[in-house]
Parts: C-alpha cells; sequence; structure tokens
C-alpha cells in the first residue's frame, strides 16, 4: 500500500481548511491578548486542586452534570450576586471552557448562516471569526469613548429590520472592551436595555474582563438591569486567573441553555480545573483581585503617560482605560497601521491593526496595544520605540513632545 | 418591566432542547461507564501538575498552539509508537476535551446531514448520539465475538454504495468495544482495511480502552497496520486515569485535522489537566496501567463467574472480556431487557438496555454490564440479584445453578 489514501470529495460542505497559525513575539509585545503573567497563583491553585480533589476527588470518575462542577456554579451564582448584582441560581450556570465556548454555543443557537447580529464597531476578533465562520452577517454599529451609541443603535436596528435583516442579537463587552477599552456608563446600558425590548432583540453580554478593573467603579451589568430573561451574561475565569485554564461559564433562561448545549464539542468543563479555581478563589478571590489591580494599574498608566509624551499634539488619540488589558490608538485619518504591522513587528513593537477587529474593514488607522503583558517600564519604552518607528515613516504630524 | 422575554422564533434552525438528566445510582450499578475509582492517582496528578507548572507554568497565560500541549503530545507520539506501533510525529496529535470531542469533530468533518456512516452493530452511545444529532444515518455491519464480521462488512459497502448511500467512514471500537467488550482480531483487521481500501472508505478507528487490557495480548491498531492515511486514530487519557480530566486526542492527516479544527467549541485543550497528565504518566504510566489491570482483571472475573453461576444453562450468552469496562449479556430472544430497566433499578440492578447501542433499535433482550466501577464482590451479588429479578419474572428457563 505504497499509495497516499485520497480524502477527495470525501470532507463534509461546511468544512474549511484552517491554518496554523505561529504568533511571534515582539520585542515589546503589545499584540497579546494576556493578562499579567507574574501574578499567576500558581501554588495557590495547586493547593485549591489538592483540597478540591480531597473533598470530591472521587467524583472525577463520573462524567458529571452538564451545567459542570456543582462546586463552582455555587461559587460562580454567590460571585455574580456580590460583584454583579445579577440574581441567579448554581442550577442556572452552565461551565464552558472558556467564555470563547460560551459565546460559540449561544451564537450556534441563536443564529443561522445568513442571519445579522450587531456588535459594537470594533469587536473582539475571536467573537468576530465565530459569527463569520458560521456565516452570520455582523454589523457594527457606532460607538464613542463610552461604547455603544445608543441612538445610533436604535437606528441601525429599524434600518435593518426595514431590510429584512432584523437582527437575531446584540452582542456586546460593556465592560474594558476588547478592543477598544471602553466602559458603557448604566445610563446608557439602561436605555439600550430600553431599545432592546421595543425591537425584542436579545442582548449577549459578554463580561470577561470585569475582574480586571483598576481604577473607578464598575458599571451595572445588562443581566442584573433587566430582569426579564432578555440578557444572557457570559464570562470568565480564564482573564482574573490565567488563560490556559480555560473556564468560563454564562447565565441564561433554560430555554436558551437547553438549546445551546447541543452545540458543545467538549462535553462538561473541565472538572479538574474547576476544583483548583473553586479551592482557589473560594478563599482568594478579594486577594487575587486586589493584586490584579496593583499590577494592571501601573502598566496602564505607564503606557498612557508614554502615549502622551509620544504622541501628544499629532492629532492621535487614544482610550484611558480603566481596567481590562487593552488601549485602543486612533491615528489621524490615513495612518496605514494595517499596513505597517510586519514593519513595526521588526522594528521591535506588535500591535494588532483596527482592521482586525471591524466587520467591515474599518479602523486602519487604529490599533490596539495590550498593556497587561508588559512591565510598566516596557510599556513606557515600547510605545516611544512605536512614535520613532511611524515619526521615521513621516507619519507624526508634530515631533514627539520632551 | 414585568413581562418575560419572549425567544419564540428567535432560534437557529438546528437548534433543539436537550434535557437535563440527572443519573441515578443503583445499589449494584452495572449502568455506569467509569473506570475503577479506587486507584485514580489523586496524589500523583496534583505533583505531576506541580512539576508542569514550575517548568512552563509562565505559559499557560498564552493561548497556545491549537494542538494542545507540547510535551503531553511529545509524549503521546511516544506512547503511540511503544504501545501501539504507531508512527507519528508530536505535530500530528491533536488533543481534545476527551474522546468524545475527537468524535465529535471528526464526524463534522467527512459527513453532512443525509450522509451514511457504518458502525459496528452495537456502537457506543456517545457516537452514536453524535451521528444522530448530526443527521447522519449510522447503520451497523453484524458482528460475533471477535468484533466485526469482514465479509458481511464488503457486503454492506456494497449494497449501500448500490442504494446510492455510500459511507463517508467506519467507525469501530476494535480494542475492548464499548458495549460488547469484543476485540478484533489483527488478521481481521487487516482484511477490513483491504475492504475499506477497496471501497475507497476511511476508518475512524476509536482505541479509547486499549489501556485497560488485564489479559492477552493487545491487537495491531488499524493505525499502525495502514501507512496510507486510510486510518483516522482516537484515544484517550480519561479513560487511563480518570474521566474528570477531559483528555483524549487524535491522529490523522494534515488535511483532515485542519479542517476537524474549525468545529472545535472549546478552543485548545485544557492545559491545565494537559500538565497534570504529562507530569504523572512521564514517570508513572507502566505502574498505573499494571495498577489498572490488578483491579480491573479481578472484578471482570468476579461477574464472568457469577454470570456462568447464575445464568448457565437458561440459553444467555455473555461476552468473557480481557479488558475494557464492560461485558454484554445476550438473553434469549424475546427477553424483554430494555423494557425491564427500570424494574431492575428497583430491585437493585442498574444496566443500560442494548437497544439503546443499536442504530435500528435491536438489541431488546441483551444488556451492557459495567464491571469496572463496583468492587468483585459486588458484581459477583449483582449479577445473582439481577438472575433473581429476571427469574421472579418468569424468564429464567432453569433455575440457576447452585
Amino acid at each position: 500500500m505504497a499509495t497516499t489514501f485520497s480524502y477527495e470529495g470525501k470532507f463534509s460542505t461546511r468544512s474549511k481548511q484552517t491554518a496554523v497559525s505561529h504568533p511571534r513575539h515582539a520585542i515589546y509585545d503589545f499584540a497579546v491578548a494576556y493578562p499579567p503573567p507574574e501574578i499567576v497563583p500558581f501554588d495557590g491553585l495547586v493547593e485549591g486542586l489538592r483540597k478540591g480533589l480531597e473533598r470530591e476527588g472521587h467524583d472525577l470518575v463520573y462524567y458529571t452534570e452538564r451545567n459542570g462542577n456543582e462546586a463552582l456554579r455555587e461559587f460562580t451564582a454567590q460571585k455574580l450576586l456580590d460583584d454583579r448584582g445579577i440574581s441567579t441560581t448554581p442550577d442556572q450556570v452552565f461551565m464552558t471552557a472558556g467564555s470563547g465556548e460560551a459565546n460559540y454555543v449561544l451564537i450556534k443557537a441563536l443564529s443561522d448562516p445568513g442571519d445579522t447580529v450587531v456588535t459594537e464597531q470594533y469587536v473582539y476578533v475571536g467573537t468576530l471569526n465565530q459569527l463569520n465562520n458560521h456565516g452570520v452577517n455582523a454589523v457594527g454599529s457606532p460607538i464613542d469613548d463610552d461604547g455603544l451609541i445608543p441612538e445610533a443603535l436604535d437606528e441601525l436596528f429599524t434600518d435593518l429590520t426595514a431590510q429584512g435583516k432584523k437582527p437575531k442579537f446584540l452582542y456586546t463587552i460593556p465592560e474594558h472592551q476588547n478592543p477598544t477599552g471602553s466602559t458603557t456608563p448604566t445610563e446608557r446600558r439602561k436605555q439600550i436595555i430600553e431599545i432592546c425590548h421595543r425591537h425584542e432583540i436579545p442582548i449577549l453580554e459578554d463580561d470577561c474582563y470585569v475582574d480586571l478593573r483598576f481604577d473607578g467603579e464598575a458599571q451595572e451589568a445588562y443581566a442584573s438591569l433587566d430582569t426579564t430573561g432578555m440578557v444572557m451574561h457570559v464570562a470568565s475565569y480564564s482573564k482574573l486567573l490565567v488563560p490556559g485554564l480555560r473556564l468560563g461559564y454564562f447565565v441564561a433562561p433554560d430555554e436558551v441553555t437547553s438549546r445551546a448545549v447541543g452545540f458543545r464539542s467538549s462535553g462538561t468543563a473541565n472538572h479538574f480545573a474547576s476544583l483548583a479555581v473553586e479551592g482557589y478563589l473560594t478563599d482568594y478571590l478579594q486577594d487575587h483581585k486586589d493584586d490584579l489591580a496593583e499590577s494592571l494599574g501601573p502598566k496602564a498608566n505607564a503606557m498612557v503617560a508614554s502615549l502622551g509624551e509620544n504622541f501628544g499634539g499629532t492629532g492621535a488619540r487614544w482610550a484611558t482605560p480603566q481596567g481590562g488589558c487593552y488601549t485602543w490608538l486612533t491615528m489621524p485619518e490615513g495612518t496605514p497601521m494595517s499596513d505597517l504591522v510586519d514593519e513595526a513587528f521588526d522594528a521591535g513593537v506588535g500591535y494588532l491593526p483596527g482592521s482586525n477587529f471591524a466587520p467591515n474593514g474599518d479602523g486602519q488607522n487604529c490599533a490596539r496595544l495590550c498593556f497587561a503583558y508588559e512591565t510598566p517600564e516596557k510599556n513606557r519604552d515600547g510605545i516611544a520605540c512605536l512614535a520613532e518607528f511611524l515619526d521615521g515613516k513621516g507619519l507624526m504630524k508634530s515631533a514627539p513632545a520632551d
């Protein structure tokens, strides 16, 4: 049998070749999407796991109930009440392999190929890819520094509905948005809930960055402001602790959850990781959030300060985030940030171009900058390096301020 | 907002309500699908995790490459070579959330709704559900005590192809099959490979029980007998160690893997669990397999002996497994094992009726009995209890032997 078996004509119609990506890391790596590596509580997680295994290790031989580990769901329901004012029960919490899986199954349960979904003007690229791969038409709604603009959203809903493209749902990251770093104020959220009710369009609220606040006060969650079941609430332990844990969750009405379940490829969320997370956070949630804030604040401040020093007076604008991992740099119209990614990488600075996040390819002059991964010093120096690189290209209208 | 938001008309066409199941546990619980709970190496896994975190914990902040943790893939490639004679590379190993996810994504990559797939006459219910939920027509091929009968398979392929229903692939568990406990001898596998080549039908080999052998010799894997890429090989660490780890893998040609990836809901397989497994098995694979065999052998022997004592001379037949978790009881034609499940449960014995595993509903007179979970004593007593129950129903032609 020297011949090679041919799979030609044997693949399903919906299957697609997916390329293997090998991410590169620049000297100043602002292209990543990572929380601070230096405060991951390895010992605490191992100890949490040991405690959990002592208590209920033998239950690991069961494929336990579909919603995931009960102790972690109890902890999560209490956390949602304490931190977000969301009243739910452990039975309504559904654990997933990261918030990505939660979004994936909800998208599949609520939309068919050809359907329309509304997102922020710039949207998390992972979710955008999920929508695109499912054949869903994502339409971005205008934003400002406070996130979605209610009046523009209302108008967009009306227009799309008139075109026979009534949106199946609104996907939004209202707190420390990825990629723009903005947070939508509570008052706006109330307006948006009224608009969504009027149009009968549910909200998929992705709250995965809410634990990463280092300044100011969290705004009220859509899922606490609405009590009719119109809001599906997604969140994550991967950002709070460490992405490799792959643990997120969602809370939605039973009729939604019971349909979303069927789109999971993976079965019950990992119980091993669940025990570690529950065991650690039960004792150390507030301590860990404090550590995270102490790490993130100086990193964000260093990057924002360096943006001021190096990009002030050039016509560039940037977000001043109160949490999360990202700021968003908007260069003057026509600055080809999308085209310059590789050259900037070679010059030492990694970033993701704004166009990666735009359903319609907008944002060629924008860049998402992750401040969470590098040190404050590298954040400061890397922004100076980026300014120098752009200056060398003749793209900085004034010299950086001294 | 006192009204409740209505999702009527908002769900996708392929979404279905999924009921919440609450499994009950009988006094003698042979309905389960669990390996021995008493030998799960909790301390070893915690220690393995600690070692792994020390070595590469900081990499957990990355969403690492799509195929899963590199150290575990290296270990797995070596294990496939040592244990199964399968020559592969770490890059070709793709880690998944249990073997269930591996089967799920391969099914999706290789079949559309309405397609036909051939399985054993009785097939693992998890895979059968995946095929049914995807709208694929599963057709069982005749088996005997040695698994698939090559001549019957050849005939079935020919018939289905003539009907315009050429099978997209053959799904088989050749080693310690779930549910029947049979193992297909190497010589038969060679015949089946020849048949599949002639019909140009690839093989999805699910080898998830191969590490659970306590008697005799493993037969050669389809994936080692064929070197043309016709065989996709799925296996698991969940059965070897503990299901709650949710770690399996597959090896397939790149063109298959690159398409299967897109059907994952969950992203990269859990790195936390991966570190624990690699850390433990690197030092203790053989020891653990020995422990497993020492546990499983007496359990299987006790159940088989009790079947002989209690069902001998009644016209019942049963498998004498050399590994895995199950034996398969075939009562005389007309014995309504499917209808008696609830009553038998109340009498103390849990089992799964054979009809659960048959694509066409056959097997009403059969039962899958898991010998791996209960103690040898409970296996012996539970079989006696089952005989007593059936005798009380007038379904045992002779009295149990004394």
